[in-house]
Order: structure tokens, then C-alpha cells, then sequence
């Protein structure tokens, strides 16, 4: 039966006949079994390389990576090597977040390799070399909720993904776990890695870990993954995942954090049913520990906390005090095999988590954010991403989404840090703009920022040491003087964007 | 800073500066708490009618339904009954399939609210009705794993979905049971509802029971959802789902079931670690009870089962007997409740499990599926669309998709039904090509696709009574005889498609 004969059908433009994408006269099954089509007709190619050529990568093209690895991910540096022998050039790396273990790619940009980066953050010796003007054009830095924005409106689109996963099957089904034959290697949540799989041209899966079909549940479907690469480590497990976060011991720290969660409760917004997130850092960690025992004394339960998961989130979450944890990615073992083993710990994209696009991102149901700091000015604005030498050493990571979407962003920056100042005048690199951080809490007292008059108001009823920004700015140049102006070559080495991909300000070279 | 500003910087040809979608300069964050958010600013609209204007439907644009309350579904009915109020016309009615309960649609089809329709299935007094000629246009069928092509493909793009959903937050996480208020009303898997949501352009979830946020784990993120309307009832739980699936009395089906059980074994499928997909009707659904006896005498499980799920798979998943099961769509009480309660029951989107789009489907890995027909013929074609009087009485469903997928597949068909003749010289309508049909089985014996001769030759071996197709048929002629010719007009009611849209029979008015 043809097209033709359906020409005279109305209500149809176009009908297609047999013989489409499908020619039904010439179907053939496949008939091998579950287990053979496991050891035959998967999507295993035999090596890296063969995965590159029919990915079909060019030079100039894009590739991505996620971090989950952190500071023991063996795969971009895995990648990018072979990349290098097979002769590729002038490639765009958008990672969505770079460690101290990528110092490697400082030759990769030396030999033309890399002509680009994206990230949410540089640290180490490549973040050095980067600041000290290695690139010719400019690093741009995106949010976790950025990036993920530019990849689904098409603002930064990937052509090849190439994403570590401590389980995969044959068929492309992965995890950031494995249930079936646990390899030791694991990273919890892969919500930095599924807009990655989704959006990109072609997805490779690097996995040391093959696993039976169905590998359910799954952080990222078959559907999203065209390539399986076997590998021998995909990282280093003491790298990936470093036991459990431990609590500071750090006096000052513990000071901010018992504060933070004495604003969270002078705040008001302490009630049964709400929610947070604490971001890492040692005081913002902390304040879990502050948080836990005041939720018991009132009797109440939070109804989520959400983003980076830790250990500590964990047991508060196992205790009972937690009902939904929403995570974005593991912070430590404890995280991922609660992830694993705990119903109502749910893993969550990085679209879910924190995109501006739409009103669909669970940054804007947060009651309270705690978040640290590298520097902070008297406009409330915050420097997550530089030094006060100006060199690169941070990430914007959720900051600024989880800043704008919580009711209540709270700050955590002590007046110095040795004999560096960090509540200044101006930031020296602004990621996160005052105009979205509520309180700023030093060890000195705490700064409600003017355009909180409520808060103000709340916090005035409590014990809290309550301090004008600017003077505690003024205690900050008083115990340890005004530093000299770093310097600065003309040259721009970084962009910092916001979440939609506007740029907010420039990082330049340091002389 | 102005875009401008960064013209000068290398590697950009265009850059935003402050004051893209976002104004820095004007951020503005929401200060209520999650529970006024959960108040005032969700996603929930005063009426139907309001989600209707808000999303911009117009006359002849496409709106789409899932069919997971099926003969107890309230939604089609409702939404169109309003549609049809506020004066819309010639609108594509696009749903995952349609029961005996929407009879009503006859009416909105006589007065030209719903031009044309696509759907997997359909019954009763509305299929009597198309059947008869009721429409100017033809019906377009299409199997699970066909819909979710042509959606994720463009070819059947969708204005506004209309979604119900036992339980949903104020942001728009919903999902097919409640974990925080039962409602008494749930569905078990959303699967076919899924892409849906991803793709219309708007989407409208109709629940009865607004859970807090964040209902996780959820069948449809808030990301999908553009608009929720509270009513006080989306359909009837006895329709929805009655109770447990139970096992067939009927002796025929019986002996059937078991010779596929047989069949099965002697195909030297039945190993450790098989898959299989049993469908509905009662011989294929006791399938199930002697595949379970089966797999206890040989000390075996099944890595997984997909499809439809029932209450007997569910039983050997708790037994331990099936690791996994893949759910696109509960057929019972105890589905719905598994899916709730049980960690390896997973619900998957109908793109992955039937989709035809690259190799990313489950049906791909199935070991095994029974299939039921109301027509086969000696082409080893299927019909499980139209009766032998030529009037529309069934659903394409996963047919097409699991018969293909699967490396055997398994039908079961009756000689007779009544006085009807089943096994015939052609069905009356072509649903799954016998391409892809590789077993028959009958309560007279077993008939093998020559295409299969491997299969022939294992099931030799055994003490199964293996029959030729034709000769199935003559018995049926002798037993029934020959029945008069349908007569049929030279009007098309329906096009039945093939999984990736193109035609593959056409179904005429009857007489």
C-alpha cells in the first residue's frame, strides 16, 4: 500500500504510506536473548576513541562534563588526553564545575587544544594559570541553575557530552550508584550531569562499572545516551567521595553557625513544614547541628531541604526532622548511600533544582538559605569566585540561585580571615548581587541588609548582636588596615554571568 | 554595564549585559514563606475555564489526555463539556486512548467542537458510532510506543495537554498515588501522560487532591506543568482501578495459558535473568500464574517485566521471582500500591518503553511477550482493533511495540468466540504485522512462523502440539464455517498506523 492511495482521505496533508522510517514489508526482528543483545547489540564501544569519531567531533565543537567526580574525577583529563592525541583543536570545555585535579588541562590550552572554558568554578593551579592571563578569551562562569538555563534555551548548546557514572547497563541506563555490583566508585546524585545527557548531540558514558539491564532507577535513561565506554577508573573513590563531611572545629565558625540558626529562628520563618538548604563551608555546614536541636525543642519537622546533600542533612533527614531531601548532588558517602537506600531522598536535575527559566525551579520554594562567602561588601554584594588577590579560587555553584529563591539568604563571612580583610568596600568580583542576600552573619555580629525592613524588625526582638554593614566594615580596616589595590593588567580572563547569562562583571588578569 | 562594554572582549560575538531577562537592578525576591507561596503564588487557577484562557487554546488547535483512570476517567468528558461551552471548535482530540465511558463525545463530535481524533483505542457506544461514519475525518491510531513518537518527533504536536493526576503540589509535581494525602483515588504509573507534559506547549494538571510541596518522587515535575485546577472529582475508583486483576475461570483461556507457558519454557527463553511482558485479557494475564510454578521448579528469576502492570506481577516481584518491573501503566489496585511502595517497581514514560526513536526502548530487551488478538490470520497478522463484524471495538496498544521488541512473541488467539471465527484468511484489520508475530497459540494447539525456524525446532523437542497456521484455519472453517463478507462502504473511519506513523490498513464504515 502506497502514499498515494491515501491522497483522497480527508482532514490530512501529508500521509505517509508504508516505507517510512519503518518498512513494514522488510521488518526484521532481532531474536537474540536479553543476554546476548547485553554482550552484542548494546551501545558499548571499544574505546574512547571509537566513541569520539562516531560522536562525530570536530574541531571548534562543544564538549561538557559534570563534576560529581569533584576532586577525584579521572574523566576530563582521561577525555581530554585522548582528545589531544587524536589531533582535536580549538575545542569549548563546558564543564559544570572544574577542581584542583584539572591542572592537566594547563597544557591543553597551551597546545590549542582547549580554545575555551565554561565552568561554575577553577581552583588550584589551572584557576592560577587562568587568572595569570593563560587563555585568550575569557572563562565564562555560570550558576548551577545558569548553566543549566543556557543548556535548555539553546544559549550554550553541547555537541558532544562526555559524563562519568560509577554504573551503567548496556543499553545507556546510568547511575551515580550501583545496586547491582557495587565497584566501590560512587558519587550519589547525577543532577549536574541529566541536562548534559538530555540536550547534548551525542552522549558518552565512561563507566568502570557495567552493569545488568534494567539499571533502574536510573539518573540518566537510555534514552539520553548514544555511547558506553568501558573503563578501567573513572576516579578516585577517596577524591569523589571523602567519607563523611566532619563538623568544624573552628571556633569562629561555630560561633557564625550557632548565630545563622539564631537568625533562621528570630526570622520567624522556624516553623513546622519549612524548608532550607546549607551549602558547604564549615560554619554553613554547622548550622545544621544548631538547627537540629532547636527543631526538637519546638517540636517540628522541615517538610525539605534541598541542593548539595550531606551527611549531616542525612540523619536529620533519617531522624525524622527532614521529610524530602531533594538532591542535586552528593556531598559525601553518607549522601550517596542515602540516596541509594532512603524513598524520599530524591534525585533532582540541575534544571529542577535551580533554572530562572519558568517558576518551575525548587530554589524559589526555599524558606532560608545559608551560604558562604569569600568576600562581602557594605551593598551586600558577595564574591564567591576570587580572592582578595584576585586570583581565581572558588565557584559560583547555587549561590546565586539559591540567594534570589530563598525568603531568607543568610550569609555567613567572617570580618578577616589571617590578616585578610573580607567584608569590604566593593567585592572584588561580584557574583551574587546584594539586592538577593537578606542578613550577612560575621563573628562579630550580624548585618541585616536595609531592603529587609521585616527582618530587621524581627531580629531587633532577639539576642541577636545586630551591626550596621558599614560598621562592621569599618571593625573589619580597623583590626587589619586596608590592603593595597591589586593590580590589574587590562586583559579580561573571566566572565561572571548571572543566571540568565547576563554578564555581571568582569575578572581580569593580575599583574 | 552595559553589553556594549564587553564588544572588545575576544570570543564573543554577541554578550549580554545586565538588564537581559533578568535586571540585576531591579531584582525583586519573593519574601512570603513555602506555605503562603503554597497559598497565593502557585500555579492553581480558579476554574477550568480560567487554565483554558490562560493557555491560549484556539479553535483547531490539538489537545491531548492520558487514559490511566480508564473506564473510570472523568477528564476527557469534563474538560470537553466545558471546551464545547465556551464555544471551541474543529479541535484535534488527542488522547493515549479512550474507553466506553467518553459515549459523550458523540455529541461534541455532531456538533463540531472535536474535528478529528488520535487515539490508541476505542470502545463502546463511541467506536459503534465512527464505525457507522459519524466523522468527516478518519480516527488516527497508534501504539503506545507510535504516540510517543510522533510526539517527541513533532508529527503530532500538542496545543494544551489536559492532565489528570490523583495528586499534585501547588507548584505542579504530580503524580499518580499520594504519599501525604490519599485521596482514595490513584492510578498507579502516569507513564503514558508523560511526554505529554514534556512536550505540549501548555500544560494543565486536573487534580482532586493538592498535596504540599514537594511531592516527590513525582511521575510529572513542576517543570512540565504550566497550570493546576482543583475539582472535586476526576473520575471514579471503581473505574479506575477495580480491585485486583483475577485470574481467568474460563477453560479455554486456561489451556492456552498454559501451552504459552510451555511454549515459553521450550523456547529455552525461561533462564536466569529473562525478561517478559505478560498483556491483559484473561489468557495472557494467567500466563503469569504457570510462568511463576515454572520458574520456582527451575530456581530461576526474571531481571525485570514491563508494561502494564498487574497485581499477579507484582506478586512474584514481592516473591522475589522478577527483580524489577518496568511500569508505563498500573491495570490494578495492587499495581498502584507497589508502585508506591516498592523500590525496583519503576515508572517509565511510554517514549522508553515502546518509542521507535533510536535503540533507547525496553521493548527492545524483552525476552518474551504474550499478546491477546480478537483476529489472527494465516499471515500470522494480528487484529486487536476491529471485530469480526467490522466495527471498532479495541486498542492498537503496546501490540505493535512489544511484538516487535520482543524476541518471541506470543499470541494468543482462540480458534473461536461464539460462532465467531478468530484464526482467519485475513484479519479485517491489520494492527501488528506477522513479521513480528512469531507464535500463535490456540486451545487447539500451537501454530510457529516459518520465519522462525529455530523456534519450530526447539518447540519440536517438546511435547507441545505444534500445528500449520492453515491447517488452524480449516479447522476453524469446518467448526464455524465461512461467515458472510462485512460489507462496508467506501468511506475510511479510521487509519491504522504502524509505530512510526506511516499507514498500514485502513479501516472503513461499515454498512
Amino acid at each position: 500500500m502506497s502514499g498515494d492511495a491515501f491522497n483522497t482521505i480527508p482532514g490530512f496533508k501529508e500521509l505517509k504510506g508504508v516505507g517510512g522510517a519503518f518498512d513494514v514489508e522488510a521488518l526484521q526482528k532481532d531474536v537474540s536473548t536479553l543476554a546476548q543483545r547485553e554482550k552484542s547489540h548494546n551501545k558499548i564501544v571499544p574505546s574512547l576513541e571509537d566513541a569520539v569519531r562516531r560522536a562525530g567531533l570536530k574541531d571548534g565543537m562543544t564538549i561538557s562534563f559534570h563534576h560529581h567526580f569533584r576532586g577525584g574525577d579521572y574523566i576530563v583529563n582521561m577525555v581530554i588526553d585522548i582528545l589531544a592525541k587524536m589531533g582535536f583543536k580549538n575545542l569549548v570545555l563546558a564543564a559544570s564545575s572544574l577542581t584542583d585535579c584539572h591542572e592537566p588541562l594547563i597544557k591543553h590550552i597551551k597546545n590549542g587544544v582547549i580554545r575555551r572554558i565554561e565552568t561554575s568554578g577553577l581552583r588550584g593551579k589551572l584557576a592560577d594559570a587562568i587568572s595569570g592571563g593563560l587563555m585568550d578569551i575569557p572563562v565564562v562562569f555560570r550558576s548551577h541553575g545558569g548553566r543549566a538555563y543556557a543548556i535548555e534555551t539553546g544559549e550554550l548548546p553541547i555537541d558532544v557530552a562526555f559524563l562519568g557514572a560509577p554504573s551503567c547497563d548496556p543499553f545507556g541506563n546510568a547511575n551515580g550508584y550501583s545496586r547491582d555490583n557495587d565497584s566501590g566508585v560512587k558519587c550519589g546524585s547525577m543532577g549536574y550531569a541529566k541536562g548534559d545527557a538530555q540536550y547534548a548531540k551525542k552522549t558518552v558514558i565512561i563507566t568502570n562499572n557495567i552493569v545488568p539491564f534494567p539499571n533502574v532507577p536510573f539518573g540518566i535513561p537510555e534514552s539520553d545516551v548514544d555511547y558506553i565506554v568501558e573503563v578501567e577508573e573513572i576516579g578516585d573513590p577517596a577524591g569523589i567521595m571523602s567519607g563523611a563531611t566532619r563538623f568544624t572545629s573552628n571556633p569562629k565558625e561555630l560561633v557564625m553557625a550557632e548565630l545563622s540558626a539564631e537568625v533562621i529562628e528570630a526570622s520567624g520563618r522556624l516553623v513546622n513544614g519549612f524548608s532550607f538548604q546549607t551549602g558547604t563551608g564549615g560554619a554553613s555546614l554547622a548550622v545544621t547541628r544548631f538547627l537540629r536541636d532547636k527543631m526538637l525543642a519546638k517540636g517540628i519537622t522541615a517538610s525539605f531541604a534541598l541542593g548539595g546533600i550531606t551527611g549531616s542533612i542525612v540523619e536529620l533527614h533519617e531522624e525524622g526532622l527532614i521529610k524530602k531531601l531533594l538532591d542535586v548532588q552528593g556531598f559525601d558517602l553518607k549522601a550517596a548511600d542515602s540516596l541509594k537506600n532512603n524513598r524520599f531522598h530524591h534525585q533532582i536535575s540541575a534544571s529542577y533544582y535551580a533554572s530562572p527559566q519558568g517558576d518551575g525551579a525548587a530554589v524559589n520554594q526555599l524558606d532560608v538559605v545559608v551560604l558562604s562567602a569569600l568576600e562581602a561588601d557594605v551593598n551586600f554584594n558577595v564574591n564567591v569566585l576570587t580572592g582578595s588577590d584576585g586570583v581565581i579560587r572558588g565557584a559560583v555553584g547555587g549561590h546565586q540561585d539559591t540567594a534570589y529563591g530563598a525568603s531568607v539568604s543568610i550569609v555567613v563571612c567572617p570580618l578577616t580571615r589571617g590578616r585578610i580583610p573580607c567584608l569590604v568596600e566593593r567585592v572584588g568580583a561580584l557574583v551574587t548581587p546584594g539586592k538577593t542576600v537578606d542578613v550577612i552573619v560575621t563573628e562579630y555580629g550580624v548585618a541585616v541588609n536595609p531592603r529587609r525592613p521585616d527582618l530587621i524588625e524581627r531580629l531587633k526582638k532577639s539576642r541577636i548582636p545586630l551591626r550596621a554593614i558599614e560598621d562592621l566594615r569599618r571593625q573589619t580596616e580597623g583590626m587589619v588596615g586596608k590592603p593595597d589595590p591589586v593590580e590589574f593588567t587590562d586583559k579580561v580572563v573571566g566572565l561572571i554571568t548571572y543566571r540568565d547569562g547576563s554578564i555581571i562583571d568582569l575578572i581580569r588578569q593580575v599583574k
